[in-house]
């Protein structure tokens, strides 16, 4: 349904687009960096009521960085993003499965927090190559 | 990261999974469906408050759509899953991008809800095979 | 579809009824088995870590449970459901009360989500019989 | 402060019930208020982008309502309670029914929002009564 | 910006304010007073589940309290309000501070949420004031 | 990081703080550019629906933008800054009363959005020198 709307540029969809057109990888940044900063407070601290508050947050920050990569992968990227770059989906896929990994005991353990900014910053590196190419 | 624990089979990982592994692509129909039925109630009745109404209950609803759906991609299908079916990454993406389609004029039109729970049923017959080759 | 029930006051109203009429005890069900594979995992895993963050989860599928049963309580059945099915209030006042159930120390007993499960079932038998009867 | 209501069985549970323990019907009617004033000044004011705005605070207000009320139909009132008021359901079904009337025309009816606030001040006062004969 | 059009009274813009216009202390008061129940609560039972339930509860309900305060401040007190009163920003700062406050040891202390109830008590005096003035 | 402000007295908490000290006005300014980008398509576009569904979204994303700012307010800003900066709390309490801004005619004018990220401009101002000189 989209291939056809986007023959030969989007411009023509582009201005009555809702949401707003507005869109940065920040947003995932830095609730991904909260989840890393708290990993790494996690470690520091033993206290039982401060862990628990820890965990609390950390589940909220990973949903947020989930949610901000979704809307980037569906409202943002368009049919020729994804023939452009063929990892993209996959990317993605694996950082919000990143974000969502906390089952294992390696779930506050800031090398994974690290892992999903790379992710992230992959992500981005392309966001602003599609944005210098519109 | 996820490519080397799925090797043989994902057994292992399987039972220390949380969210707790129980998904249904009934979640995101339920929803799609509600999307549909109000585009129909928007068509057959003019009164101003309730089409804005209309509008305000559909975007949360469709905003649930491609949040169940989402879920589904990113927790519930895993690398073989993907590998298996390599059109399953445009299908959501096409799917949620569908649920967000409202910009234009379409977006109460019937048929764009009815294609969008062609969409997911195309994604629940994935999900089902997928569940019975597990 | 409440056509026959209401009949000659409400008839009016009821073609252009909002939320959209679509409802489906499936919701609450599909978190209910949420909250009960997660009491399972739950006993399974002595992890902290794992065990808080089912905790996290878990009040947060119940509360959806809670509310997917409410929703049909006030927005589905309507005065003649209650007339025929005088049960139905109380049903659902210990379904949800179930729920929300996990104060105690039983709160992550399968048990409790089993009995949950049942109750939800003898709603969506009533809610059944009462789409039948429109 | 249940103590007394559940004389052998449920004492023992009762100390440690969580949430809290605080409820209060004024959570309710502050939200149904809202409301009422809401529809007072989409009679007074014309302008589009006000009467729209108007809509959707009114929209969330109304569910705010409904919460509120079912948290205490679920969570405050127990088996005694509803033993000594029989009455007790049907109000709280048709509150949170009133709540979410709003796909007619009278949905922005100042009248509909005193009818609301008239059945919580019938809960309020049975709410208050049996704080007091706890 | 403001304090231009307050000059002399609100009264021009106060009949097309929209949220409501309807305030009241009492829904920030209500929620601290819940995480006051918890910390009591909490400090009774040192069931792990129970405990952690207990956090995840007072976190959401902490919240809260900074909602409803930061909604008082930043929709209902204006710029002549803070000219009566100049403490109010700190008050307001102070307070949802404290409803923050839960990372130390002291965090699950009754004596903090007293502390947090206090000073809703002191912005309550002065709301009251101010409507009084009005 | 506070280590240097909160001489004595706070050190000790400030390396547990949570939530996890990661802050940037960057989540406020992108909600700002959204609502201002919002304003000038809802000014090119006379589509009843588009329109509705631009106020629809605008609301959510003034009430991020709001949501993001006292969170800035109450959570990073401590009282050396408040000292330092005697404006930042009329700052805060103006950007966010210019977010909630809509129940005017003016309320879709994108200059109202401007006026609200200069405002966001000067908060960030003073928030990278705070961090500067952490």
């Amino acid at each position: 349904m989209f291939a056809r709307l986007f023959k030969p540029k989007t411009t023509v969809r582009a201005h009555c687009d809702l949401p707003c057109g507005v869109y940065d990888p920040a947003q995932a940044r830095i609730e991904a960096e909260s989840v890393k900063a708290i990993c790494e407070k996690y470690q520091q601290n033993e206290d039982p009521v401060f862990r628990t508050r820890a965990l609390i947050i950390k589940e909220e920050r990973a949903n947020l960085v989930k949610h901000h990569l979704w809307v980037l992968w569906t409202d943002y990227f368009k049919a020729p993003h994804f023939e452009k770059y063929p990892q993209l989906h996959q990317l993605f896929n694996e950082a919000t499965k990143l974000a969502g990994v906390a089952g294992a005991k390696g779930s506050v353990d800031p090398a994974v927090a690290e892992e999903l900014l790379a992710k992230i910053d992959e992500i981005a590196k392309i966001f602003w190559e599609t944005k210098q190419a519109a």
